[in-house]
């Protein structure tokens, strides 16, 4: 059986999702929508599928599942939509900006018994997945200590972070979903400090550039993470994990395997300057996953609620800036 | 503009060049061809392709060129076939077993004024391109001295040097060709030695399983091959090199970049265990070198030449050790 | 001219600082006074000093410098004594757990004008001063953000944290040093979170044995400690700064540089399993420093304000943990 | 009992090991000889030894032992006298330039049943001892292949080639040593290249700056040395043992452990840039051997016959320059 998947978004991330169902055993991509007609054309014209509006897409027989990559804001309806015909649902984070917007949409999901899958692709890399295989395999023990150093090339226009929520929404919300992911147990207690180092203008629409955050469980367990808006050296993406037994970590995937060595020292070249290229493997492999969970009777992972939980740390941690102090995740 | 591509031969090597050329911009696979039916029409199916016989892709006007992924034996016949037939032609190294007949065959390929090019993929992996690169920016200096390590996961079965042509011929063979592109000067000098140290089946066969060569140019530079048919840490991979003003090295390429720390120490998982893994990029990338080369005017690289001089290569490496002496290349 | 010191205290860290007096350029070491005659006498006579008793010492006209490795209850007398005699005194951390005692005996240094060095050896590791020196020489621009990772390789007795004053203040006061030596700006805010994940007998007399610590600057600087009281893995020691420009790390130091390659994967030795081989050479290079400042007229450094500080912070990370809050600097 | 030890020379390499004695377990420095009256006092000030000649070393009551660090013309004659006297000889490689001079004086050595130990004190440095440890231990199984990689600095003034035997006799002699100690089996042939590329002047001399060699054992394992006079980069020192179940190797031992990351990549400094600072440690366990060797009835190690074996080597690869073949070690 081949999965028949649309794509609702033709824009960047959109383009990456159309090559990942391409390369899925098991799944095809027969349409795709986009406000613009010629990038959903163009699109669509590479993988032999066909251009539709959104509306015949959810009323088409021959479509099995979406994969939506349109902006934020259209993230729940769409999801309401195509849960309501009868669609499985791949929705990139976040669900939406809004808490009860979220949880009114999983309501609905629930209700319907849809497939709904969100897109922490991180969960995916092969390198994080192999630092969470062993620990299901038990090489470290019991996990202690999470540390999560998460850093972008370079920061957005500021405009971007008054439609994305903010640091912690855009991109610390990765991070808490790697966390959680790690952890194996829920957070208990965000404590947050943000700070605006690298651009003013962000610090003028009242976001941070900057940040650390510390999170406990109920049993202890301690997890950190560390964000810049800006490393020159690349898109620095690493994972420590310390446990009872010994500690697993992730390093930095390098774009190539060299080393000069000169009088000056040893150099290897930057990271990678982008996280498309970072986490080609990642987005592929999600895919395939969700290709591989529909019809299975498999629960999607990571769900809606895995969505919802991440959401919940930002404000968490907005709350934590704000009132100076650590806030228990039973207070959102 | 798009080439269309005709695949002879649907076996291992035959299904990663049809994915590669799939992937490449410009190409298109039109045709396969297989002495097993079943092979090629699976490979076909894949990718919208039809299955014909050799000699129906020799005379079709829809294909362009041709990727020759059969036995060895098969190639230099081949070659000139679609050479005659008007088709470029990419063919998997090597040309053939015997210097003679590479030889008429590069005549003929001359003569007819047509395209080939030769699989030595290693030239296309990122890792080994990009210390070419650092050579070619004068990051190092003169090159002075190459070191190539290259060792197989485990020994193939002895029934398999019958046909390589050994260990110099069928693995040394990419080393030599390497040797080539990272010394920016034709070798003068071979020395080599070989031991049966792995298995001594392939000793009673008249081959080895272990080998160090040692090579120079005419104006003194150095190089080192150093190869074993068994390396229980997976496919060893490496290359250096070192110049007047520094050196270049290019490290192994890790499935995973995970590291485990526990009582025992520091662990990093084994290397790849397979070629295809390792290479995939320079397979891809070897693919897509081919198709811009079609019809751009520009000489094919690595040429039919460069497939005769790693093989003559090889040859020199025989003679050394049968008569325990550097071999001048002037000498086969 | 040759400094001549007397050392008080010949336990396992007397050992070394006495080593570390021999071996520095313009000092003697001259006499060893120990409530344990035969240890004074034993390390007396390894470098041809004479067993004194403190007063002796005190009085004594032959001694320039003194160097204390007494049991901390005794460091704020001595180093009151001493500085009363006129020697010059480098003291081994902390002055004192109370921060008002270690206020008075300051004051005291102060209007007698004496010489005091605080041990905190570890900015004297020739890496981490190496991290130091390239945030100086400008290499990563404005210093943003600072980690440190510092893990023990086992727990102490229990019963060892309830004279030591808990892993804040015998621990974590190390990281504290590092934090403000690598800041170069005084820390405004601490929040801190404490956990009992390895031994419950700590937790029992109310310490903690994984923490962790993220603090704040006023113009924004952040950084974090991550501890443990055990990492199978060895003794773990790691400072990143992270800044404008760049980024500068110390990797943990290993006792061999070999690496194991077999089916298992590539495998490097545990780290240090002490803190005296992992800082061998820092404490040397303190003890060198020491007597460098002895009649220099150079501010001695790490000076008494600086053991005052980051015994503050252990304070303040008490006073967080107590209050679940991000504790100002300013309410210490 | 103290090992009382008596220093002949007190040039560069004199004051290594006069530190080394002072801080080996069980031996003392008690006497120096030099040429120069002022090196020896300078030196022997520093230990509370006195200055002596030659003579009264040799005829002295108070010196157990012996370590030569005169010049390499006078070391078998020195050999031979302080063998007769009844001291203990360390002696700094090589014994002399002419084999049958060495053969001469270990004959002589053998007879009065003297203690001789050679100083190949890699064989002492803790890396490459661990990696003979691991192999002890059978991590990897029978050893099949061993690289050595070694790299000065920097040139010698082309004078130096004049008196030290050439590059064959005074560097490579150390990686033909470690070729020994790691192939665990003698020597069979020896073949070499040697090429000037760095300075004209040392070819001028009949000598090279730029050498390969390869040699095999009768067993057929497999050894490379890799030798240049010049790399920018530093004290480039490296070994890789690959064996029938794994393999292990030593990388550089890096002078400090931090990493540098900007715009540009990723950065550590050099090398070591001296083979004393280096070889540290290498050199204080080297006397700390000697000292426990002398009177334990233990056969001294490296012996003479290493130091003749090292030299045998280097002849063989300068046979196999001349010659362009492999050169068997029965034919020197």
């Amino acid at each position: 059986m081949v999965i028949r998947i649309a794509l609702l978004g033709a824009g960047r991330i959109g383009k990456v999702h159309a090559k990942a169902v391409s390369a899925a055993d098991g799944a095809r991509l027969v349409a795709v929508a986009d406000a613009f007609a010629e990038a959903a054309e163009t699109l669509a014209a590479g993988y032999g599928a066909s251009v539709r509006t959104i509306d015949e897409i959810a009323a088409a027989d021959d479509v099995d599942a979406v994969v939506i990559c349109t902006p934020t804001t259209t993230h729940a309806d769409l999801i309401e939509q195509f849960a309501r015909a009868g669609k499985a649902v791949f929705c990139e984070k976040p669900i939406d900006l809004s808490l009860d917007r979220v949880k009114s949409c999983l309501k609905t999901v629930e209700e319907l018994g849809a497939t709904l899958m969100i897109g922490f692709n991180r969960r995916f890399d092969p390198h994080f997945k192999a630092v969470r295989d062993a620990i299901d395999a038990g090489r470290i023990g019991d996990v202690e200590m999470v540390q999560i150093t998460s850093r972008d090339p370079g920061a957005p226009p500021p405009s971007y972070v008054q439609t994305s929520g903010g640091i912690f929404r855009d991109m610390t919300i990765h991070d808490f979903d790697m966390a959680r992911f790690l952890l194996g147990e829920e957070v208990a207690t965000v404590y947050a400090t943000g700070s605006v180092l690298i651009d003013p203008e962000i610090g003028k629409l009242g976001d941070y550039d900057s940040a650390m955050v510390v999170m406990t469980t109920a049993s202890g367990k301690q997890c950190s993470i560390s964000n810049s808006r800006r490393a020159t050296y690349g898109y620095d993406q690493r994972i420590e994990v310390h446990g009872s037994m010994g500690a697993v970590s992730a390093e930095n995937v390098r774009p190539v395997s060299i080393e000069l060595a000169t009088r000056e020292g040893y150099t290897r070249p930057p990271l990678h300057d982008f996280f498309m290229t970072r986490y080609l493997d990642a987005y592929a492999a999600e895919i395939s996953a969700f290709v591989e969970t529909i019809g299975s009777g498999k629960a999607p992972s990571p769900s809606g609620e895995d969505g919802l939980k991440a959401l919940a740390l930002a404000e968490a941690a907005l709350k934590s800036i704000a009132e100076r102090r650590a806030v228990g995740m039973d207070e959102i």
